[in-house]
């Protein structure tokens, strides 16, 4: 079966993503994924004019290979997508300032590839807070939908019940979980392809009684910790961090837990949390609030205010040492209170999350057949494109196999 | 929609999966379980009697509750089904001493539903090794089938093939590719419902080129080992955990390791590998083999004999702990070689599955994006009828999703 691929997003998520459709083999997967457009900030390139009018006609034209290259070498470049429409056979089309003009022009790219007989399948590889709208447009509609967006599951909880299965929504009938399962993945929304999410689902969909979830879900903060349990100052560490492409260009946003809590929301959300949004997550930033805020506003000066945390990130590692307990930053989800809450707790150091180092991701789920003591532990790499890459496109071929929603 | 169960098996498992499919809840899953019949080793139980003659008519007559739930209890019991036939509106069809007479009911109850709007499911919760044919049969007539048997899975190279995505097979241009993502789910043959098969297959989907597996696949072996490393003598450990019904009846079927061969051998052919059959999986046995062949053939006898072997697996493990080691008892694949190994292995005590105790299950597998010292680790329980029946019905609820194959 062919999937018609509509990418949004060119970054290095999106160009692994790319690479990798490439390489996934027909016989193994029982997929051809071809491409039919590519979305950056400003254009969507296609290499025909998008169809109009209603209804779609029956058309699908696939974006050639050396085309691919051109625009993934392009965007690696710092140079936009519209620039391919000079040397190759495209048509890049302005992306217009509201949402509707984007969304109507790739939904009718679905529709016309559907009729065409292909699988229309969009892929959010952005990190875009705008995507939200389009990708529950998109599923309304019947086309599949992959997310390594974290966003349109961590912001208004209605988004996300119209995209995932969420126990906590109220019941339908099944109607909402039916067509998001079979329309909607976004295991790389958290801890990259490590299938934290396929688990959980799993679970939930077997009526398993999950109350408790915990993890440790930021390559970039479990690189910091094992940087400053090792002696190194958490100042020292953000700027060698920072340099190495670790953290954010702006660390803050990293040290802030934003994307911790994120993530343990949409866990949350998908074991039952009804939590209203980001706002509702109970969250202490990896570093005290005060050095978060330090130095004015701009991220040189909140860097060279930065060593005034390091005494107190030494002392909290020492304390924890004195006391044969191990600090982990963790997400942390209790189904039954309905709190989602990130901050830092001490650990047994035999606990699965102390054993973490360096960028690893782990989730700790607690439920009725996986009690205290015996949890489900999922562990793995939560960070770069490729691992990233790897859990859009083992969702990319559940989705093209899943069945039709009508 | 409503999907219609033909359930292979009503022991332990089987009453697990009834009990938890009773459970699932449509609003969350999308689906509603009923059951068309019970299968035991002696009679296939169904509302009305099976269809006979070909095109099958449109026709499903589901099981009520009262006798869903004397059937559990009548084998809870250790009574037939059989004998439910006197109370409640069933008919009994005794099964044939050949495969092909219960496979034509069977498939013929499947098409019937099928014809009236229904999804047929076979579920294979028995561990038999006399299913093997069914379950290809109902997977090439487009039957869904969910197997927590792990027999069909590891005895020829083919069935394997013809039943779940196998990268290692000549390539047929996706088709059988296709039928398995489509129709076939396995998740509890491994390590109970603890989502490694599905992780593992996710990773292979995405073109990620696994190149090792190693892994704790046995409960009971898990509890013995704990046991021992602890100071108790083997045999002592063996007759308790045989007393709590933690082994087998004759404990040999643990020790002699072919389940976790079976085991192996399967994540093996999930990753490429393409083993004939269970007889070339390279074996060492729990205890020396000597001592597997002791005492002459009962499992008395042999219990009695057992002691022999104490002060080798005590010294053992005395040995490991000088050289600051820990001993398991693993399942390993090495996918470029392409074998399947299974023995006694040292590991350093910071490795994932050092730190296992108990009857507790983990799989650690290593590929492109997780390589060595970031391997994908998933851990959790890996015995016990109600966490494989979470793994069984959890695959139902994936396999009612997925479009039908022509």
């Amino acid at each position: 079966m062919d999937v018609a691929v509509i990418l949004l997003g060119v970054g290095g998520v999106g160009r692994a993503v790319l690479a990798r459709l490439g390489r996934a083999a027909p016989a193994v997967t029982g997929v051809t994924f071809r491409l039919v457009a590519l979305v950056d900030s400003a254009v969507i390139l296609t290499a025909a004019a998008p169809p109009g009018g209603a209804p779609a006609p029956a058309a699908v034209a696939y974006l050639d290979a050396p085309t691919l290259d051109a625009a993934a070498a392009a965007k690696a470049g710092g140079r936009p997508l519209a620039g391919l429409a000079a040397a190759h056979p495209v048509t890049a089309t302005a992306r217009g300032g509201g949402g509707d003009h984007d969304q109507g022009v790739l939904l009718a790219l679905a529709a016309s590839a559907a009729a065409a007989g292909a699988t229309p399948l969009l892929i959010d590889a952005s990190a875009s807070a705008a995507t939200t709208a389009l990708l529950v447009a998109a599923a309304a509609a019947g086309v599949r939908v992959v997310s390594a967006n974290k966003v349109p599951f961590s912001s208004a909880f209605s988004a996300f019940a119209a995209l995932l299965p969420a126990p906590g929504a109220a019941d339908d009938g099944g109607a909402r979980a039916s067509r998001s399962r079979r329309l909607v993945r976004a295991e790389s929304a958290v801890a990259a392809g490590t299938p934290a999410i396929a688990a959980l689902t799993r679970l939930v969909a077997s009526g398993d009684a999950v109350t408790h979830i915990v993890g440790c879900f930021s390559g970039t903060l479990g690189v910091l910790t094992t940087a400053v349990a090792g002696g190194t100052r958490l100042s020292v560490a953000v700027a060698a961090a920072r340099a190495a492409g670790i953290t954010e260009p702006d660390p803050r946003a990293d040290l802030s837990g934003v994307d911790v809590a994120r993530k343990a929301l949409i866990l949350g959300r998908l074991a039952g949390c009804t939590t209203a949004g980001l706002a509702d997550v109970r969250l202490e930033p990896f570093v005290p609030a005060a050095h978060l805020d330090a130095g004015g506003g701009g991220v040189d000066a909140w860097l060279a205010a930065l060593p005034a945390a390091d005494a107190g990130a030494a002392a909290a590692v020492a304390a924890a040492a004195a006391a044969g307990v191990v600090r982990r930053y963790v997400g942390a989800v209790d189904v039954a209170a309905g709190t989602v809450t990130v901050g830092w707790v001490e650990l047994a150091p035999d606990s699965a999350l102390a054993g973490l180092a360096g960028s690893t991701n782990a989730v700790v789920v607690t439920s009725g057949s996986y009690p205290r003591g015996e949890e489900l532990v999922i562990r793995g790499s939560g960070a770069g494109v490729d691992v990233t890459a790897v859990g859009v496109v083992a969702d990319a071929v559940e989705l093209a196999h899943t069945a039709a929603v009508g």
